[in-house]
């Protein structure tokens, strides 16, 4: 196993040898396997924001089978995925790529404060030959403290049966303006609030200059925290997730152009960042030109 | 066994080899045995809208052995109940139909956000004999949290003992217009949800042309995708259920006359839906005259 | 063990010997082990107030490590911090410093009335090799019961564990007003309550004269309560405490100048507070400087 | 994933998901990763016959960090020993190579018919990130049944976890006379039992060309069945696996001559056996030869 | 902590946090604490040999506070006894001392194959303040099975719940000589076996240079392992123990003569033994007497 593998799972020093094998499990798979960077293909759109928006761009994403071949042929490091789209695959597939299962999620049809419902266990996940749970929390959501006490029993569960934990930390809600949802102070205290419950995997927006909290901003600018450019912000986030001791990798957000995703990840890879989790604009596009895209964010990470 | 089960079995690759006798025998059973097409009978209406409403146009349906009756001369792949109604015949007619334990049942007496009471347990499936259980979930409703984890635990149970789950997935509630209800993009998205959560059979009704989200209305039109005929839909529907592999039926809502009914079917049948799940259009007739539009039900479904 | 702590157990006379244990070794840690006295490092600002507004003044204290360093190299009888913040040290300073886990926090992204979320296990206590749990509630606010009837669960299952329980008592919330958080009225009634559901360590601000409530104030008058001096005050909330057979301790509050924070110190020792409980007047220094101020609060303690 | 080890893998229809990932990382790691032969490192020979027996040899195998560096260094597919010698790398070596828990051991201290004592939980396996759980059974021995109820609970258990069953079986005891250990009906027998008790992967010894039972004689003589060769009767052990479709290893024995143990490697190999499991061959032997000679196993495997 | 104490508890690393506090607080209390040995006080005599034999020869070891009292004031590192005893003092000495709970004991007042009987919970050692649960196991018993099985279970719990686990590995019964029981080749298998199954700490008795098992004896003589001198043997038996990374510590056996004692001490440390566990050579002396026997051993472990 590479240093850089061997010095990641000196991190989590807590944890017991199984969690620390599905760590490594993650690390060490795909085309990034051993750099300590991730690619992370995910896919519960589907259920978050409906069948033909996530996936009538390119249809072949309606087959769950698609999504495992895409993560497996990109290289990869792992595939996340709702309960439903895993059990679709995760026979055919099995050893195949490390599997995420994601254990919350959330649909566009009901209002109100945000707050994702549990539809999978923990047992689901050894079942289904996954490597980690992945869960998504709400910070500024007044439904905060349930989704908060439901991911500190899933948590615990899956670290005494050995796998790993992947928090999707979202801010959003009641507490937070549309603005201030991907503003850095948020950002990074959304990547603390992960960390601090557990979190072997931090997933968060990349941050805009933005700040939304008053008393957060007297601090940056007393402290001159700098936070110009995204490369930056990127550093500040993983600052604020343990000093870096925690891995910390960014969602691409909606589907955009490919040139503006590698400018995005460039500074991601700059400021040190741990890796992408990329959806939309992964398996929205044609597989060809997907994995192409991918290769490209993977090259961009490995060389940084 | 035939060709088209054994495909149909082999999406379900991560389900034991019990609950996959357990799809065998709703697929081989009854009529349309053999075929891949299933016609259900479901018998909640009693609970759900009560008796007089449901039983008094053919008073015969007030006894509950009235419906094993009508689903076993009738050649149903399957009849489905709430606890109360199998617990009244399932001895007397065991082995003579399969059987699907509705989990959890409404009522309209009550008011509020629609929410299912959980009524059965999996451990009455398996003394009942069923074959699978049931669940409705209501898409929209703001307590769609607690009929997701309601069913992430019952489903577990289920598959570990070897039974199969069907999803009645019917969008309802705060978040979604009456119109909403069965709008193209919101049945489709609810049949999306039914899977992702790891349902074996999903019940829907029919989709109307309408497109209820705005997000969802651009994606339709950006991309084609043909909503005008009910075929059409059914075709988008069956496509968001994993693109085919799950297996889909449509519900026939209330009572209407023959031809209207007929009509839709072959509509159904057109866009490769699965089957049929007909309650108030059977029970609601004279024995004879359902059984006749049974038959000519499966019949359309057998010929598609 | 010195006679001292020796008293100080036997008021807690129901107690199992393992809890009494847990005790005794918060108690007999440190610069002041065996003096009845304590002072706690707690770090639960990441989470309560994001990481740059806890961080950024001493950036060192990003990294976990630093703390579990900071509470041994300064002597404090114990490190109380969140789930993940001790995850990322347990190990690596096994038996180094008694701990804390903090069992419920917020974050101040989030709205409405206070109400901490659970987000540790008792048995996460035990795997982390914690002596106590610690818990938050907030007196006044209209989520109390919520917050009540989470720690006399944690509580029970930690006192058959042998566990101590250390409770922040911080009134706040629509019952009372910003001014009463502190009044001395408020916060010895706090100190009463956290005592009532069982806690052994109690931990509440430094009051001020204020009065908040007027049938409190009646009495204070009319039995000449003394509470014009700190002195007076902390004697007040100790005598609240149970006559003083329960621990209570003194937080610091917010980053102020040195005179300013020992000239507080001195008012609670001299009252007859147990100690203190100081984070961002310990972490927010550069380290030789946090410590030399500890020092000098644990001798004023200790002198006491 | 190579076409053989999908193929092998299809011949566990029924186990979930996890349990082929688990054995999928059997066949995909280390030199013979993804031929479909493997090549295992057991050493329970400590418990089994004791410290100065099994280590004085070579003393470095006194260390328990000396066999997982063997194993890993050699490229094995795993590395298979009693819980205290996993434990004492687990969290070291996290990631390196598959784990397999031997969950059942004997001494050579105590004397009476053969049965191991079950000296781990699944539990454990799971926490120490083992891919598969490993039993001895000793059919023949009187308290055969006493092994076999115990394995019935840890093997339901482990599948249902997601892992993969090694059942090493060796014919012992009352039943059999010393000769009969490996007499050719035996050793085919005994897999034949391991493979009906739901073993994945099966370890016995290499058969002799003795008969042993007379009832069995009479049938491999009538049947023509041929065993005059190591090869021919490798054979005839793989057919009684449920005719190939179950792996099959075969043990090394006790410590010999190089190209003694090649030869018998060559016999098996020819015969179709899956490969080997070599204890003491390897680790007595001083590391760099161990290494040079379990390459030359593995060709002889990867080349049949 | 010491380098020394950090090195051992390195040794350690697939434990939790709570486990490498609780080993510990083991390593660093008393007269020894951070010198990396050990001297325990057990009493758990009047159990296994009854009152008089045990306690007569100094009656104020009827009075279970006795014991306690010696552990403290001679400085030991821990105190070891069956739950009676535990439970008659642990409060009144919490935190004075670290506890050993002895979970399993055997009276002589049964016949039969030795077999301890399990007389406490790992709930009562959490309840009693202990740090570490004891165990006795007879190696050679026929009834090792029962013995193996119910350790097990109770390490793993005690594992997952912060304490160490302690051995006594005592071989004994029908599979061994009176004079095999410490058989430098038995008791290094002892040794061995207790390692294996998971414990922390080992107990055995000094060894004698008789060599037990033929097969052994040749290995002994074929490799020249040195066993002449009680140095050698020892050294051997911590060989036998993971090469030195498991802590193995001595019985003292029946009371003797101060220089017999001190002279075995000095083999014990000389050959790289980790301490002492000294019961009735310390218990039935006079207070006084037995003091300054412990210090005396105490210092040669300390010096060596």
């Amino acid at each position: 196993m590479s240093k850089r593998v061997k010095e990641i799972l000196s991190w989590y020093g807590t944890d017991n040898a199984g969690t620390l094998a599905s760590l490594a499990r993650l690390l060490n798979h795909g085309r990034l396997g051993g750099t300590g960077k991730l690619v992370i293909l995910p896919v519960d759109q589907g259920f978050e924001h409906g069948p033909a928006r996530s996936f009538a761009p390119n249809p072949a994403g309606y087959d769950p089978r698609y999504h495992f071949e895409l993560g497996i042929e990109a290289g990869c490091n792992a595939y996340a995925a709702p309960l439903g789209f895993l059990e679709a695959g995760a026979a055919e597939f099995a050893g195949d790529i490390p599997l995420i299962l994601k254990l919350n999620n959330s649909d566009s049809l009901s209002k109100g404060e945000p707050c994702s419902a549990v539809t999978g266990n923990v047992e689901d996940a050894l079942r289904l030959g996954a490597s980690a749970i992945g869960f998504t929390i709400y910070p500024g959501s007044s439904e905060r403290n349930t989704m908060l006490e439901e991911i500190r029993e899933l948590t615990l569960e899956a670290k005494n049966k050995g796998l790993a934990v992947v928090v999707w930390s979202y801010p959003r809600g009641a507490g937070v303006s549309k603005e201030g949802e991907t503003a850095i102070d948020v950002v990074a205290y959304a990547a603390q609030i992960a960390a601090q419950i557990g979190a072997h995997v931090i997933k968060v927006k990349p941050p805009s200059d933005h700040i939304e909290q008053d008393a957060a901003r007297k601090v940056y600018e007393k402290e001159g925290i700098p936070i110009s450019t995204l490369a930056d912000r990127v550093r500040h986030v993983v600052q604020s997730s343990f000093n870096g001791r925690r891995i910390v990798i960014f969602s691409g957000g909606p589907a955009k152009g490919k040139e503006a995703i590698l400018e995005e990840i460039r500074g991601i890879a700059e400021g040190g960042g741990f890796g992408s989790i990329m959806g939309r604009n992964s398996f929205q596009r044609p597989k060809s030109e997907a994995i192409e895209l991918l290769h490209e964010v993977m090259d961009i990470h490995k060389n940084a």
